[in-house]
C-alpha cells in the first residue's frame, strides 16, 4: 500500500471542507486524521462524522500536540494564517497554508523566519500552478524549447461580483484577486518582478469606489529576465470564469485558452452556439486542488521542496503593495520601494 | 444530511473498484456496504479494508441475504450478469449492472423476465448516456428545438489495440465495442434501430482477421422515426480515444469534438500544437461512472425509473447480432431478422 | 513577363461568369480572349463589354476555328458537354470542361475517345480538389507519413433547398449532389470505389418524394485499397455550407472543419456565439475556382497531366448510378455491376 | 452597370501595385484611369501596360490636371503624402491616402486644413479595420449589446523582422507598426485615447537597441470614455501574423483569433497539428484592402463621409508620439501633453 501522511486540518469553513474531501477521497499519500476549528458548531461537527474524519476538535493545540501528525492544512481565516504557521512551526509539523499567508509584510516575515528555524516544510496555496492548463504553459516556457520568454500575459476575471461586505474587507483588488495573477506571472516567467505601473476603475456600477476599489483593472510589469508582462482583471465577466494565460517566447507561443463546460456546438440559421467556461473556482480548479495536496505530501514523504514555497507566499504580496501604490499614485513603482 | 441507499457490490475487478471507489468518495447518495467475490485474494482483500469499506466477502448470497442492503452493483464478468441479475431480483435487490446484460438474448430476456416480477429496479451500465458532451447532444435533440433528427453521426475509436487474447474471446467488435456506440444512435435519435448494414475490415495487421473479426468497421442504419445514422469504428486511434457525436435536424446540427488533454496551444515557425485527446475511457468518462451512480441511487430513493432500463440493455445486442450478420452476409439486415 | 494561354469560353452563364471573371483577374497564366454562348443577350453581351473582354460571339464555332486560342472552358448546360468536347479536341484545342461531364456513360466513353485521339488536355471541374481545406487532408494521406488510409468521410450539406423545378430534372442527389463527394472520396483515399450501399430519405417536407427524389442520405463504400468510406448528405444544412472532410490512417486522423465567415466569439451570461460557416460554394470555393483554373493552364503551358483527367470525371458517374441502384433496390452495388 | 469613380494612382511600389490590382479586378465601383510615379522605370511600365491600365505618367501633375479623373490614391513614401494631399486638394480630387499621413503633426495639421477648405473628402489607409475578424469586434461593440467597454485588448506581431536599414528609418515601432493599433483600439473602444504608459524592450538580438528601437512592447492606455485598453507587439512572432483583438464590456466579452491557413488538424501518437495563422498582411488583409477602396468609392460616388477620416488619420500619431514619451522618460503620459 502507499505510504501516507498524517494530516491535521485547520479551520472548516468552505475552503476547509473542499481541502477536507480531496484528503478524504482524491489525495492517495495523504489521511486526514483530524480538524480543529474553534468555531464548530454541530452542523460542521457533523459533516466532520458523516465523512468518516476520527478526530473533531475545537482547540486547534490537540492537533500541535498530537504525535502522530505529521502535517497541517491551514485554512482558516487569513488574519489566523501567520500565528498558525509560527504555532506549528515550533511543533514541527510541516505546513500547507492557504494563500495568502499574511497581507503585512512584517507578519509574513516573521512567519517564514519560524519555518526556517524549524527546518518544516511550507506550501502555500496558489492552486493555479496545479491546473492543467497554466501547467502546460509553464512547462512549455520552463523546458526552454522556445527560448527566453519576451511576453507574459494573463487574463483573470471573475464569473460575478462578490457581496459588497466582502469587498470592503478584501484588501482590494490586488490583494484579493489579483494576487493569484502575480503568482501566475512569477510562475510563468521563471523570474521576479521588478516594476509595476495599474490602471484600475470602478466601471461596473456596483459601487466599488465607495470602498475605494476597482472592479477592473490592466496591470503591466517588467521582469528581472527583461521579460515584460501584463494581467487584465474584471470582477464580473458575467459569461463564466475566464482564466486565461500566455507566454509569448523568441521562437513562438504558448497560450491556453478556457476549460469549456462541454465540447458542444450547435449551428442552425440563427447562429453557431458553444458552451461556456465553467463557472468558477470550484469547477475550473478542483483537479488543481487535489493535485496540489498531493504534491504537498509528496514533498513531504520524499524530503524535497515545496513547490510552492514561502518565498513564493511572500513576492506576490508585495507586488500586490507595488500595484496599490501605482494606482494611488498614478505613476511606475519599482518593487524595491515595497518594504 | 442527504439520504443514501445501501449497496452491495459484486465482482471487484477493475470496473468494480472504479465503481468502488466513485461510490466511496463521489455519490452523495449511495453507501458502499458490502463488497462480494468468490475470486476474492489477499491484495483485493487488503485495497477493500484500506478503502474503508466494512464487509468484505468471498460468497455473493451473504449480499444477496442482508436485508440492510438496497441495491447491487454487479460488476463481474458478463457471464455472470444474467444469473446475478434473477437472484438479486429474487432477494428484492435493486440492480446496477454492467454493460452487457449477456450476449445471449434468451438469457436477456429471463434476466428482464424476472425483474419484472420483482418489481425491482434495473440500470445497465452504458456510461456515455451520462457524459457531458453526448448528454448536450441528447439533451438538444430531445428538447425538439432543432425539430426531428435527420442523421445520426457516432465516430468511436479505441486509442490502441486490446490483448489479442482479450480479442480472441470478445465476441467481435459489434457486440464488444459498438455495442456502445448502438446504444448511443438509440440515446441521440430517441427512436429504435431498424435495419443495419456494416463494412468492416481488419486493416491494422494486428491480426483479427485470425478471429474472423475486425478493427476497422463503418455501419449504417435507418430508424423507425426515419432517421438515417451512421457509426465508424477503429480498434486504434493512436492519438487518444475519439467520442464524437453529432445529430443533424430539420432546423441545423448539433455535434460535439473530443474533451482534450489540456487547452494549450504552441506556436513555432515549425507549426502549431494543440494538446491531444484524453486517452481512454477511465480520463473520459470518469465523470460520467459518477454521474450513472448518483442517477441509478436517485431512482431508487425516489422510487422513478431508471435513465437506463432493462430494455435498454436488450436492444443494442440485437443490433450487434443484426450488424454481424450483415457483414457476414454481406447485406442490409432488418431487425426483425433477429430473434 | 508570364506567359499565358489564350482562353476561349463557351456558355456565358452564372458559372461561365464565375470563370471570366476569374481569369480575367486573378489567373496570371491564362488570357480569356474570347466568349461564345448561343444565347448571348444584349445584358451578357454589355457585361463582356464591360469586363474588357475583346471577342464575344453567338457561335461557338469562331472558338474552335481561331488559331490564336490554345484551350477552351466549356460552362455550358451539361446536355453539351459530350458534344463541346468532341468538337474542341477535333479542333485541337485544350479542355477546361464543368462537371459532370454527362450524366450517360456511353457519351462520356465517346468524348474522352475523341480527347484521347485529338491528344489535348481535358480537365474536369472538381473544384474542391482545389479547396485549401479538403487538399490539406488529401495532401497528408498523400504523402503517406500516415499510413494507409483506413476509414474516409466527407459531410456534404448544401445550405438550403434548390427550387424544386431545378431539382425535378437534376438527376437526382447523388448524380446532382453527391457527385462532387464521389469524386472528393477517390481523391483523399487515392483508390477507386469498388462497391456502395446508399441510404436515402425525403425528410424535409420540401416535396423531393414527389420526383422520386431524397434530400437526406448516407452513402457506405468500399475502395480496392482496402479502406471503407462514408458520405453523408442534405440538402438544407440551413446554417450554412457544410462542407467537411476526414481520413483515418494507419498511425493517425487527418480532419477538417469548416471556413467560418469570421473568427469572432461573443460571450456573455446567455451563452456564447461563434460566426456561421461561409455561406455556399461562391464564398467558400472561390479561391479554389481560380487555382483549378490556374492549375490547367500550367499543364497546357509545361505540358503535363492535368490534375482532373477524363477518368476522373467517368469514375464519379459511375458510382453515382450505383449509389442510386442501391437506394432503389435496397441492398449493397458493385461497381462492376455498372455499364 | 453600376456607376465608377475615376481614379488616378500616385506611387506604384508594392503598396501601389496592390491597391492598383485591387482597383482593377476586384473594386466593382471604381476604375484605375491612370498611373503615376516620377521614378517609373521599364519594368513597372510593362507591369502597367499588361495590366491594361490605360494612362501611364511620371508626372503627377498630369493626374492632378485631368478633370475626368475623381479621386486619388496616394502609395507614394509617407514623406510626400501630406505634400500630394495638399496638392490633391487643391485640384478638388477626393483623395485616399496609404497610412501614416505623416509623422509630424505639424504637417499633417496642414495638410487637413488643406482637404477641409477644398471641401473634398480623405480617406486614411487604416486598412485593418475593414478585416472581417476587427470589424465583427467593433460591430459588436458599436451595437451596444454588450454595453459600455471595459477592456481593449490588442494583440499584434509581425511574422518576422523587416531588414535593420528599414527600422533604421522607421520612426520606431510606436510610428511604424503600433501604429495601426492605436487606430484599432480608437475603432473598437468608440472613444479617444486620453494617456498611455509603455514599455519596451530589445530581446530578440537582431540589434533594435542600435537605433534606440525595441522589438517588444507592451502599452497601457485610457479612454475618454472610461475604458481601460492594452496592446502588445512583437517584431518577430516567427509563426505567422498574430492580430487578435478583445473587448470585454459591462455584459461580456468580443474576441477574435487569427485567420489560419486552412482548417485541418492532424492527429497521431506524437500529438495534434493545426495550420498556422496566414504568413502576413498581403494574406490576411487582402479581402480588407479591396473593402476600404469599395468604401471609399461609395463615399465618393454617395457624398457621404468617408470610414477613416482626417482625425483618423492624425490621433494614432498623436498616440505613438505620447507612447515613444512615456516609453523614453519611463512615465505615464497625457495625451494633453503632445503638440
Amino acid at each position: 500500500m502507499e505510504k501516507k501522511i498524517n494530516i491535521g486540518l485547520l479551520g472548516i469553513g468552505r475552503i476547509g471542507k473542499l481541502h477536507a474531501r480531496n484528503l478524504l477521497c482524491s489525495v492517495p499519500n495523504a489521511k486526514l486524521y483530524a480538524v480543529a476549528d474553534p468555531y464548530m458548531n454541530d452542523e460542521t461537527r457533523e459533516w466532520v462524522k458523516a465523512m468518516g474524519i476520527e478526530n473533531c476538535y475545537e482547540d486547534p493545540e490537540k492537533i500541535f500536540k498530537d504525535d502522530v501528525i505529521d502535517a497541517v492544512f491551514i485554512c482558516s481565516s487569513t488574519n489566523t494564517h501567520a500565528e498558525f504557521i509560527k504555532r506549528a512551526a515550533k511543533a514541527g509539523k510541516h505546513i500547507f497554508c492557504e494563500k495568502p499567508i499574511d497581507t503585512d509584510l512584517g507578519k509574513i516575515k516573521e512567519a517564514l523566519e519560524a519555518v526556517k528555524e524549524a527546518g518544516v516544510k511550507l506550501q502555500v496555496g496558489f492552486v493555479r500552478r496545479f491546473d492543467h492548463n497554466h501547467k502546460a504553459v509553464r512547462d512549455t516556457v520552463a523546458s526552454g524549447k522556445l527560448g527566453n520568454p519576451n511576453i507574459v500575459k494573463v487574463t483573470s476575471r471573475d464569473p460575478d461580483h462578490q457581496p459588497m461586505e466582502y469587498i470592503k474587507v478584501s484588501g482590494g483588488i490586488f490583494l484579493d484577486m489579483t494576487i493569484h495573477d502575480f503568482d501566475m506571472v512569477r510562475y510563468l516567467a521563471g523570474s521576479e518582478v521588478t516594476e509595476v505601473v495599474a490602471y484600475g476603475a470602478a466601471l461596473s456600477g456596483a459601487g466599488y469606489d465607495q470602498y475605494d476599489d476597482v472592479d477592473t483593472a490592466i496591470i503591466m510589469m517588467k521582469f528581472a529576465n527583461g521579460a515584460l508582462g501584463v494581467i487584465d482583471n474584471s470582477r464580473a465577466a458575467h459569461y463564466g470564469y475566464d482564466q486565461r494565460t500566455e507566454v509569448h517566447c523568441d521562437k513562438g507561443c504558448v497560450q491556453v485558452s478556457n476549460d469549456l463546460n462541454n465540447q458542444a456546438m450547435i449551428s442552425t440559421a440563427e447562429g453557431v452556439e458553444i458552451a461556456k467556461p465553467t463557472w468558477f473556482f470550484l469547477e475550473r480548479y478542483n483537479d488543481a486542488f487535489i493535485a496540489e495536496a498531493e504534491a504537498f505530501a509528496e514533498a513531504v514523504l520524499n524530503d524535497t521542496d515545496t513547490p510552492v514555497t514561502g518565498t513564493d507566499g511572500l513576492a506576490p504580496v508585495k507586488i500586490a503593495l507595488a500595484a496599490a501604490k501605482s494606482l494611488k499614485e498614478g505613476r511606475i513603482v519599482k518593487l524595491d520601494e515595497i518594504d
